[in-house]
């Protein structure tokens, strides 16, 4: 999965005390499927960066990240979608704290279909309409507006790691496609 | 209840065979719920109609009216909101078909909280973030943002018709508040 | 689309009348999801009934019927799920009137994934938990359970009319699946 | 707020590593809110705790508790569920993972309406039909059923502790009330 590293976003957890977190306690995520969306709020792209993993590997992925100590979960999703689409991308965050479904990221592959080989990991899952331009940052070497039937071909599901290909189908199946 | 006359907007439909489908079918709808969103996608506004009903009672009303034949939702929502709010009001239509509640309206009163006189209603219920300038328009008086504690004081709940207080508070719950 | 033939079930309208109300407004619908659930909700199998079509087609398709005048959702659910399931199926009705999604059937084909051609219907979607024996009753010639993995199957899917096959998919998708 | 002691459901953590990790992550619960549904899933009663809590204080709470590391939220919630009302209770777990709200508990008051004043906890919310007979374990004193009009009683409110008076009534206004 692709989940970036922790360091960077965490001030109140060294990388060693997150490290052994990571070995007892679910970690909170969010995900986010960004969106954009017709005059009639119909979907008519979903937005995939392309990133490169801790692992080396290259794999499509979702906006995704960690809740911090004392955050709201709405600051966080704000956060992880500047981080990754730049300041210029103008989300629309969700009105309601529901989110579309929760994934759940284990270490072990099999016991669901998320897998994060670092942790144990709980995501709450929303689609977020993205009204500005996106320009992909720090860790992720582009960022890809796929119409729904392009994000639906087996060969981009296959690019996308850790379980987010159901994820986003899971997101195109709540928008009505 | 304050829905709209029906006469206005239905060309596929005689007044007088709408009157009769009404004594027969329940008759589709849609409700929407205008809110004015911070940049964390926190509530900070619910809108409100101020109107005179085919009864010639002032109260206040949500967005609402009936879906036509051969009409997609997402166009009956966004037809209602320009009707009500006038055409600067730059709603943001619900990416997801799901409602966040539906509310059934019957002229027996007391089936279900919610009541119309003049038919049974089955009405999908959306929030709908709106971004520009609300002017009411036709049979609206006025058009107004309450602050949600604005919006759930007793008094404001007591101009609310037809079991509509009730969709709101279902709006407020469902927007965590 | 398999919806069932409606003069079974309209004491309140006359085949003519509801023939010509099918022509002119949006006709209100319920769809099930009939599920087998294990000890955690997880589902282990979905229902699928096997039936004759008014064009003498047969294929395969969720409990579906039309909501009366002066009928509760619930009720209307609680009608068509034993009509089709028999009196022994135990559904277990929804506790919130939320659809999982809203399926938009139209005449016409393509103006949404889901089509009847016969009239526009509205149909919200649930899925319902059945606990009981289910033995299919009138037009349907089977019920079956099938594993979410073979619902799946694009061959089962062919099976399915109407578009419910996506409808299928959009439910195991709100499951986890 | 009520949330049990953990000492007792986490034989993967040591106390005083809980509560180090209490003051640097967010850490993930489940609440549930236990109904009695009619054979139409009308709701006609919910289920609250009376506990002393740590503070040694008598209050209401929902069924409430921590996810544990490698836990399924499933397994969790039936966790709790029985450490709570008893092995009696036949929970009828949720088949879908979509929450109806999710809860922010913070250690300092106003941040957001729900407070715990020793973590960060985000808590996955769900409605949970229960059939059987249910009785209060461990530190739970009472179990009772109210009538959701009982529920939403002013002084019944006021006797709910961490903003979960808030969370039962979000989950009545899910149900329909």
């Amino acid at each position: 999965m692709s989940h970036p590293t922790p360091q960077s976003d965490s001030p109140w957890l060294s990388t060693e005390e997150i490290d052994s977190a990571r070995q007892r306690l679910p970690i909170m995520y969010v995900d986010a499927v960004p969106v954009r969306l017709d005059d009639l709020g119909e979907v008519t792209a979903v937005g995939l960066l392309l990133r490169v993993t801790s692992t080396g590997e290259i794999n499509r992925s979702l906006v995704s990240g960690r809740v911090l100590y004392h955050e709201r979960i709405r600051t966080a999703l704000l956060r992880h979608l500047e981080k990754d689409l730049g300041p210029l991308a103008l989300p629309r965050l969700p009105a309601s704290p529901q989110p579309f479904t929760v994934a759940e990221y284990f270490p072990t592959p099999g016991v669901s279909p998320f897998f994060d080989p670092r942790q144990h990991a709980i995501s709450l899952a929303y689609v977020v309409p993205v009204e500005g331009d996106c320009h992909p940052q720090q860790d992720a070497l582009e960022f890809s507006w796929l119409t729904p039937q392009e994000a639906r071909d087996p060969r981009m599901q296959a690019e996308i790691g850790g379980g987010q290909a159901l994820l986003l189908l899971q997101a195109l199946a709540h928008l009505g496609h």
